[in-house]
């Protein structure tokens, strides 16, 4: 409609994606009904504001499939009986939380839920510990055939975002129903139309629920099928990872190093971390009993985060619950982007644990023998992958460098006697630097991440 | 080298894309030679900073075929001796020029160079007139051909942007030789390699090169194989054009209408345009005899500048030549985006010639009877096409609102006489609306127009 | 804390700029408190996320005056109950609601809780309609009066921005107690520190206010002197106003001029405005009846947007309510920023009536003697003020030049009568180009707008 | 001129802003002439483009005394004989270089230059070393004095920015007459008019000023008053700069830290250097015998930037001249950013000598037993200033921790063999530790920095 610049673009675009609430130009055709989709309902949801399309002049008169357009939803902010009223109707159930149950303080009445009705729940990273992870109906060991074949998922405060596979087939039934429960009215219905949504504070919004399920009492039966199918798999998945944690063989893998961290840590202690296999593999072994208790890199994966948060946990414990302990978890890549923040550490006097996961590289990297192989005496070029960092670097004397105690650790016993010795020391930070096999990887996986760009 | 982040992106590359001189992220294997290229010459060219490449964490390790990698270019700087000495080896040699030329003022020198070697000359758009358009030498008529078969180019002040085609094939032969001329050091090298690059003033340049030619003068043979080519190609446009010129059905054509114009315009006149087809095809008739005298929408070809650019023209005129007319000729679709400001021509009293090329649409409407039809009333729907505009809207009414004189015009007799109606006024703002047949177009083309963002 | 930049600037700083929250740099040490306050405000509402302050260098060790430390403000979102348990410990209680109000459909629930309490209430610019200005207790004509005074304010759904005068004195009391309803967590406490602050939907919250005053039933007494005083007030300001619009003398005033389009106005009409003194003194006379039937130039006060709401409002109710008319009042100046809109409006056969209150000028104009005394043939320099425009422009030709009707109005007949006329037409848009006094002006007024950049 | 919009701002100001050349709004009326020289003068010069510049509403009618019009200055580019003509008529001629005279390697041209004329010079930072610091003619030791009294300047591709005190009084003498050579035409006149301006590759003008000279030879008279006031202030400062370098009380300071590195340092060595006083102190001591021998942090003074300056250095040295080292010398702070960028130089092998001058701190620190005094245990809170870091940091194990060589330093004797060794090795990296007096400054300077945003 109007009067639209058709040849080329002008710098007015760049005002409208700046100040909209969404902006986007479809790259296809059969790309626009989704972005209008998502630009009608971002400029209604929430404080409503202008969304911006900018549409090709190549694509203004062209005709799109009419099967596209059946793909184009629109929701109503539903009430909250409807949970009560049709949870009956699924086999599948599956409640899931993120940080959004976490950051509203909602673990009481989620346990309660939990309890009463006795679902199988799957806290996504951190959401973690808003139920404990060893609560008898957490399914984090079965992950993926949780998410893929549940009907219906609770999402309590979690964004369906490249964390959950954007809700998309293959990881999800195409049918799956969300129910979906967030502060932020803009996420209701993005990359899934739920069947229910909750717009609220997620606490506020359990209670409801509770209400709801008090006066019509429903517990999921614990014999079904779905929670034979989730067991077993758990049952098969805990089992590798019991039998990488057992490998005698040194140097460690990632599954030796955090099932001996974790028959160290104290229950009530912040686990902060970063890292690409230590940040994904430690979420699966190390245990969370309490909410808001980990601090992950977090949506955008940033890395070099992990010192500040320490820092952050640690100056608030020193003063409100000094017993407390906060480690520090960083792959040795992820140490490299902050690790000055040891200084800062050591002249605070926090007695955080930094445990660094060091592999010798980002992602994978080589051993010793195979590093001095590829960068010999003589060599015009440095033939060793770009990936590669220092084999056996010792991290742990840039913590001794400012005050702090160091240990340098290649056998499971060691790990446990060093995690042990930082432990009993209350006032100084430390560092342990733990040998791993660098050619260690996570154990095979169903599915590959999937990334894109509309987050 | 260092430490990279690698897991998804972090706010650094939104920083780091905002302060380079260049910035890219490569989509594949296959760009990364292109864009090292070009980050490492825009590094070091013209004042040196920094540029920025973002390469995904899954291609670090990746190999590409080397092949690839030879298509890398660096150039030096080169004298300008070079011109002289190599230029006898070519065959198709084409000076063009653009704004660069025009902005530097170095019509002169231009011109003695053009008229001692013989050889043919190509304007691009804001470059027309710098040598004038009727010059025995110009060869526009035959643009592509000229573009597609020279040997050499000598690029006065010209990007190799998306108005030349990218100096890419098929347009350009694929070993083109181009000697590019810049004020600009970062432009140089830019999508294609010159054989010789000059850095300066285009006038300065041009001048050391008469100085070599004077020295050991060279003659462009005009009875060349190259000059019998381009003057066939001309003569074959110029009789198509001619053609379409002539056609005396009603609504007229685009070229009936430029050809009624320029039989009567001044030729010291300032021509201002902006539109699709309107722009396009009017710099292909539409003469220009002076330098300076013709603006355009220009690179980005951002419509609603042109009543701005002539309000500007004809306020210096007024100052410094008061005989000299502003002609300022708009597509309908294009006068849409400013028109208010007749206004403010009126306000100031300026006695600018606005000519609207009205199509009912942009790129193309319908006529008031289909118009009609597909928006008969009951129907639910309007159906026209949403790239139409209203027919035989009556724009010149706009500029008759605020005190100037409006002409609506369908015939070439009516067009000619109106707009010397015009010119013979020279106190008041006139606006002659010009009605063609909706369907209008350019004749037809070799090539189609090739864009990307890489300019 | 850590190691900061502490030497200029870095990019880094845009990057934190672009992706927090909010993000600030105090230009004093006295800045800073209320900077830090907003920074750990938005990091912890809503969503929560990272901000930014940015400290200079040679602010990092300076000392700060205690007393602006206790300025430094925080809250916990209360019960609802805080309302109704509280609100009879005030004397000058004011609801005041504004778009959020309207956005989530509070209308029938606002106007019982007016109706059972027997409250004063005051609408801001787009909340007007959602209890009918002519409602009783609207309080509307002594609105700088009711801020002024007001000791608790319910603010439903409106920002305490510049257009609310950002809650300080001397427009507020110091010691105002702001009772704040919000669907957007961030907003609470932004500016002023609520004694109660609610976040949700405003209907829902509303509705809980309501069960909360069915249960404890409360009417604030007609013959407060809160009353008494808000009354007065308004006698004497609606006397000022209908002396200004009762005036005689030609060209007319705005009152004057608003005055007469309110008596024939439909009551159920769609009032679109944009402009300076046409948009403020417009929205005190001009009364709307339904919620959601002005539409304002908003937040940001940008012009040009008035026609494309008026298309987008006529569009809709061409479908849903084809009796209902949309009315589009701008100033002049405004009037220019989109005017070619009128032809999209002719286009789609919307019948949409436009009126230009058209003052020659922008803010204020020069009558047509004057103009051409300023403008003298002869003179080398136009010497009429930029802010002037061609005295009488004839802006209704525009609107005919592309099929609607057109009509210059100078007295307050002429206006009425074509009013009528464009009302009695269904089909056609028309155009009323009204002349007003170029130095018309608002009746004196109590406060000057306060504008700061920190909205 | 037009239709403006004169309510708050809009979204286009920010499209307008980030595709300018040039961009502003002004803060007061005073400021409006010289943004609107700066912006005429932008849109014109080097590849011509657009400027905006926005007037706030209530400025738009104001007047402005006349006095503040003459400010604003215009300037042609003139030709190269004006130097050679006028050079005569100045008694305290000044050429001053900068990384553009580096950067085109203009070297040789500009020694010969300064040998045939007889002329002071003043390398500014990254020009240190086109001609060497310790040529007879080098006036950095007496920077300030030859600034202020120079009556004409010849600056050779530096820029009148904050680092030059953008060309302004009182460092500058108000009548100083600049003559500005540079390759970026948009330099040629920011923040004083000159009275000539060369655009050009530094070398190529400065070899145009050399034939000028030798067909008319012309030498500065060494026994000028001129040569006696800046010999006289050069003799001052170096014997006040001795003085402090010649203390023996512990810890050092500054200048005998930077006297004894001087005394070892070989002198084809690379400088790189960061920090606050490290980087402006050691830039006055530290002697460059060669061009492009020294990078700094630079026009914005980024920190973090040494470290991966130095890397690059050592990989070219590498390969192009293996003999030749790196030597990077880091304030405690500046060391602090990107600090684990030793593990990449220990990685690559490169035998780059860090030294980090450590003050305890950024800007100044405090020693251990104050340290300790401020954080004793048992207090509550940490009172130790925010720019104080860990004493005696031992930053020296960061590089042992990664198979470097490390010293940490407290003598003149000390410093003075660790360098020696460290040169000594040919292989591997090596970081010396030096700790400073925690309070030492800059000898008192006549001047304090000026910074404006507008640079």
């Amino acid at each position: 409609m109007a009067h639209l610049s058709t040849i080329l673009f002008s710098v007015q675009i760049e005002a409208c994606r700046l100040y909209s609430k969404f902006a986007a130009r479809p790259n296809s055709l059969e790309a626009i009904p989704a972005i209008i989709e998502k630009a009608v309902r971002s400029s209604i949801y929430g404080r409503p504001g202008a969304c911006y399309v900018d549409i090709p002049g190549d694509m203004v008169t062209s005709k799109i499939r009419s099967e596209l357009l059946s793909k184009i939803y629109y929701f109503t902010v539903t009430i909250k009986t409807f949970v009560c009223e049709n949870i009956h109707n699924f086999t599948n159930v599956l409640p899931s939380f993120l940080k959004g149950a976490a950051y509203s303080r909602a673990e009481d009445n989620i346990k309660k839920l939990i309890n009463m009705c006795g679902l199988p729940f799957l806290p996504t990273p951190m959401g973690k510990g808003v139920v404990p992870d060893n609560h008898r109906n957490c399914v984090s060991a079965a992950r993926s055939r949780a998410l893929q074949n549940a009907d219906v998922i609770l999402l309590l405060g979690a964004r369906l975002n490249w964390i959950l596979h954007f809700g998309h087939p293959p990881r999800f039934r195409a049918d799956v129903k969300i129910i979906q429960v967030d502060l932020c009215a803009e996420e209701l219905g993005n990359n899934v139309k739920p069947v229910a949504a909750l717009l609220g504070d997620v606490n506020a919004v359990v209670e409801q629920l509770l209400e709801c399920f008090r006066i019509n009492p429903w517990t999921y039966p614990s014999k079904s099928e779905w929670w034979f199918h989730l067991k077993e798999k758990m049952k098969d998945n805990e089992e590798a990872s019991k039998a990488l944690a057992a490998q005698k063989s040194l140097p460690m893998n990632y599954y030796t190093v955090f099932h001996n961290i974790q028959a160290v840590l104290p229950k009530d202690c912040i686990i902060v971390s970063e890292g690409a296999n230590t940040m994904d593999i430690g979420r699966t072994v190390l245990q969370n009993y309490l909410p808001r208790h980990r601090l992950d890199a977090g949506t955008f994966g940033t890395m070099g985060v992990g010192l500040g948060f320490a820092l952050a946990a640690a100056l608030i414990a020193k003063d409100e619950s000094p017993h407390q302990r906060v480690i520090c978890i960083e792959g040795d890549s992820a140490f490299g982007f902050s690790s000055m923040e040891v200084e800062t550490i050591c002249r605070y006097g926090l007695p955080i644990v930094v445990i660094v996961v060091n592999n010798n590289g980002i992602y994978s990297g080589v051993d010793e023998d195979t590093w001095k192989e590829l960068t010999k005496v003589g060599e015009t070029e440095i033939v060793a992958p770009p990936i590669s960092l220092t084999p056996n670097a010792h991290y742990e004397q840039v913590m001794i460098a400012f005050g702090g105690k160091g240990y340098f650790v290649q056998t499971p016993e060691e790990l446990q006697k060093a995690l042990a010795a930082c432990l009993a020391d209350q006032k100084l930070p430390s560092l342990i630097n733990v040998m791993i096999d660098p050619s260690s990887d996570r154990k095979k996986q169903d599915f590959t991440w999937l990334t894109r760009s509309n987050m």
